[in-house]
């Protein structure tokens, strides 16, 4: 079958084996597969990953060892845990200290035909649910993952910071908590996308209103956490969504003294991020900025910015 | 009367002139006073402070504008709001970016024959209470901000990192929750002192029962943030009590990946901390390692460890 292989460098190969469906999983045909910047973390060294590549798609599942799920659109969550150790028997199978993690840690990934996945992973697409819409169902329900975590209030003053691909879905999402809701960038032309789920404001303006009572940090680079730490209220929450491979200077005695909150957010609910999709709460418009052929991986991972996704149908 | 005066350069006086009482403040008679590592962090220049140095007390109310004050044996609060800001209007005085904090930002404090606090800061002292008890009210309180800030379960495991003079403090009103409870330490002897209120462990012999639901840091130094890190359980919750005036090289994506939740914590609810002492939970017995009069302050400053009381009655 035909893949995005990585083991140092990527290469397009159309000679790789197909997966092997194993106990209690599911093998599936992929039909579309999105590229996040955890991928391109991924080509930098992060996780010392090998493997095929990618985490966002939706497929049809050609075979499986649940009949009820062959033939079916699905998604499915990334992380699979041991099922053996304290956290998994907690249920805490996304923080499984031994997980495999799709695309990322000891799993192929989805920029290929086909993939394999346990069918607990699995979620069935909605009818009304576009595949355009479902290959965001993973970014969505990290977005959510916001909301599951901490209580945000419609009287809450809530800051965004960061107008990227998560920072878009982020502010879908905390739009429908009807919060008071401004997103803060660097790009004008990406913070107009959002413009009708809240303020918006360049970063380098941001003189009023300081105090939030939450900022989400979604920047992807150390910044985001520097600045969140400025324009919180005392008592305030911070919430981290940025990943990236290096450490940073900070100053943990000014939240003591104002007595903040940082919370770190990652994974999220998928069955949620469905349920929103198949609401019509949420929109890709605008999201997707090129779909193209696995072959053009080289341009589609040199785009800086927007969203690219694969359309495996292509040649 | 006297005091201790610090303008860059600590002094004892006799020479200082009695503080005038405003509206709505009473003058009070300090009976007993701690000295707290806050205060040597301002020797070092902490808060750029220019007065009379502490923080800590018991006194007695010799006049107010409270008449029912007068008399009384009291503690007292050591943020002083602005009353007129978004956050005071909030009831966040303790956050009042314009707060006087006593003996510590724009307010003579404690260690002096007299002092004045508006009556709205003072807390009468419960009968059965002691002076050198009720002298522990202010870093009891701060101990109990944990609790009114995060819900420590009974099944919890919870770390205490740090056997300092509030480490004893926090074990002490940690070990009320009835959680499984872990006090992590460089010093034996401090050690001993809470070994009756949960498991005792040096840090380098930490390497069993590894994750912890809640890790309390109170080492004062930039270490214990990230030794928590190291042994707080993904979704766990890591309470920042650490005040210190440096900066320090942190991981924050290791917090996004295992979702940790980072809490800072500083004054506490002072009510609840006379609450704790009536009821008998509460035992100053081995926190006190001096008293002294004010002139000895220099032998006082000097010791490295312990508890150092300064008794007013004393010449």
């Amino acid at each position: 079958m035909r893949g995005l292989y990585f083991d140092g460098k990527l290469q397009y190969r159309e000679d790789i084996p197909m997966p092997k469906m194993e106990k209690d999983e599911s093998l599936i045909k992929i039909l579309y597969a999105g590229i996040c910047n955890t991928d391109k973390e991924i080509l930098k060294g992060y996780k010392k990953f090998t493997g095929i590549l990618g985490h966002e798609f939706v497929g049809i599942v050609e075979d499986s060892t649940d009949k009820n799920l062959i033939g079916k659109r699905i998604v499915g969550e990334i992380n699979i845990g041991c099922y053996q150790c304290e956290f998994c028997k907690e249920g805490l199978y996304n923080h499984c200290y031994d997980r495999k993690v799709l695309g990322m840690i000891g799993k192929d990934g989805v920029f290929a035909d086909y993939i394999t996945l346990p069918n607990n992973n699995i979620h069935i697409v909605p009818e009304g649910v576009s595949n355009l819409e479902a290959v965001f169902a993973e970014p969505l329900s990290a977005a959510l993952e916001i909301t599951e975590m901490f209580h945000i209030k419609p009287k809450h003053r809530v800051a965004i910071i960061g107008d990227g691909k998560l920072g878009q879905l982020i502010a879908q999402v905390l739009s429908l908590t009807a919060c008071d809701l401004t997103i803060i960038g660097k790009h004008l032309q990406k913070l107009n996308l959002v413009k009708d789920k809240g303020k918006v404001a360049l970063i380098d303006e941001l003189k009023i209103n300081k105090y939030f009572d939450v900022v989400v940090d979604c920047t992807g680079n150390e910044q985001g956490l520097i600045v969140a730490g400025e324009i919180v209220k005392p008592k305030g929450t911070i919430i981290l969504k940025s990943t990236y491979n290096s450490n940073t200077v900070l100053n943990p005695t000014n939240w003591v003294v104002n007595e903040v909150n940082i919370l770190g957010s990652r994974c999220g609910p998928m069955d949620a991020a469905l349920r929103i999709m198949e609401r019509k709460l949420f929109s890709a418009d605008g999201l997707i900025d090129e779909i193209c052929s696995l072959k053009d991986y080289e341009k589609a991972f040199d785009r800086k910015a927007g969203k690219v996704i694969f359309d495996l149908k292509m040649d």
